[in-house]
């Protein structure tokens, strides 16, 4: 037991990849690159998804499995229960990285776990690891060390984070991932049927976000709606022109306003 | 003629500020770095803000305002119009700040011009002005390139920035400066009340502003919103535990799916 314990910090951790998509491809990646993990298997359902993984054994079928110290499913969230109740073997670590899915969906015949990357990827662009925070998560102790010595080997920051404390990050991360690009968004729509270059906005974007480096968004927050500045409000409404558009400014506004006590 | 307007560009642009707040702070201090820059006076009604300038010709009686090239009017938009009324002078260029305000608040006893520079600025934090957008507008074809010079001396790009397009963009700025950052206020109360480091999400916050370098927010929005994927948007909605978060939540799903055709 010593020795096979040893081996996760001081020799090799071998990962099976299930799942060809844009994690996929981005772990696939740095577990490459990186001193002490080494891919050994790439498995899809279907061949075309593998072509980007050349110079890697691949497989179609779960039954030709490779042995490893963990298999990292990465596919869609609705398809990783299923996954992992097909799996021919037991007793070895399965992780997924999903952040709405909980680590009891993995079927318990083996050991389980989570590995989940908070961040957006985009496809084919270059991910630089060592900044972004992974959730880890496991059934048993001694996984746990697996999973943080992976992390540590991507010079990632991780956290310890339960399925319940995951879902809360995943909401949380749609609110300021998803959502926020939503309003930048509508900036954009604004700034164009007023014919206003939107790339203004990009340094006031960027330093939105750079605030919150050194303050918290309750310090941060500025506008008419913290000053309760009802002119200001009124004119911004007059010019909005789609009714969406001047809910969303109502509902946020608020919100701020209900956050500051007015 | 000639050689008057030369000094704007050759020689030194001499400037008076009114107001002692943020802007007129930060304005100072970039004015007083730049090469080709000089205010010759600072005004405010009270005293108690004038502290701030210290080695500084000030006043708080608008009759002894000096001569200068520019009076930059950096006080609280629903004053601009009251002190632009009881300058004594005529013929001068004066300038406000503002995003919300028109142009022609200002008295037309002078030559009129708005200096914008849209960015959040916080007190006592050093701004990087050559980072900065300056939007510019003037009434006299002669006076933009005043402004311009300043803009230029201080390394800031600008723009040339009608009152109505400057509406636009203010009400832009309120989306992706004040409402973002209130959803980066939403998802910490999320992170707090779910034993959650808000920490964990800042790597994501950043990236997310980042994209906009490369990508049109259209392009880089992801979420189960845009993939209409109705599991998650109930899960999260039965996470959140605040109305006002659910209803947050419900409408920016709906205009996310909107905007994909959903």
């Amino acid at each position: 037991m010593k020795t096979t314990k040893c081996s996760y910090f001081c020799g090799m951790v071998k990962v099976v990849i299930l799942g060809a998509g844009n994690i996929a491809q981005h772990l696939y990646t740095v577990f490459q690159a990186t001193e002490n993990i080494t891919v050994v298997q790439v498995y899809n359902r279907s061949e075309k998804a593998l072509k980007y993984f050349k110079d890697m054994q691949t497989t179609m079928s779960l039954k030709d499995l490779v042995e490893a110290d963990v298999y990292v499913i990465a596919v869609a969230d609705d398809a990783i229960a299923s996954i992992a109740n097909k799996l021919r073997f037991t007793d070895r670590l399965v992780v997924h990285t999903s952040g709405s899915v909980s680590m009891h969906e993995l079927h318990k015949k083996n050991r389980r776990g989570v590995f989940y990357p908070l961040q957006t990827f985009t496809k084919g662009t270059k991910v630089d690891f060592s900044k972004i925070p992974i959730c880890l998560e496991t059934g048993e102790k001694a996984d746990f060390k697996i999973l943080r010595a992976i992390a540590d080997a991507m010079g990632s920051t991780w956290y310890k984070i339960s399925s319940e404390q995951r879902r809360a990050l995943h909401v949380s991360a749609v609110f300021v991932n998803n959502f926020s690009n939503h309003l930048y968004r509508i900036a954009h729509e604004i700034c164009e049927t007023n014919n206003v270059p939107f790339e203004i906005l990009n340094p006031l974007i960027q330093e939105t976000a750079n605030k919150i480096n050194t303050l918290t968004p309750y310090m941060a927050q500025t506008g008419p709606a913290k000053r309760g500045d009802d002119k200001t409000i009124n004119d911004h409404l007059a010019i909005l022109d789609t009714n969406i558009h001047k809910e969303i400014y109502t509902l946020l506004t608020q919100s701020i306003s209900k956050t500051y006590g007015r």
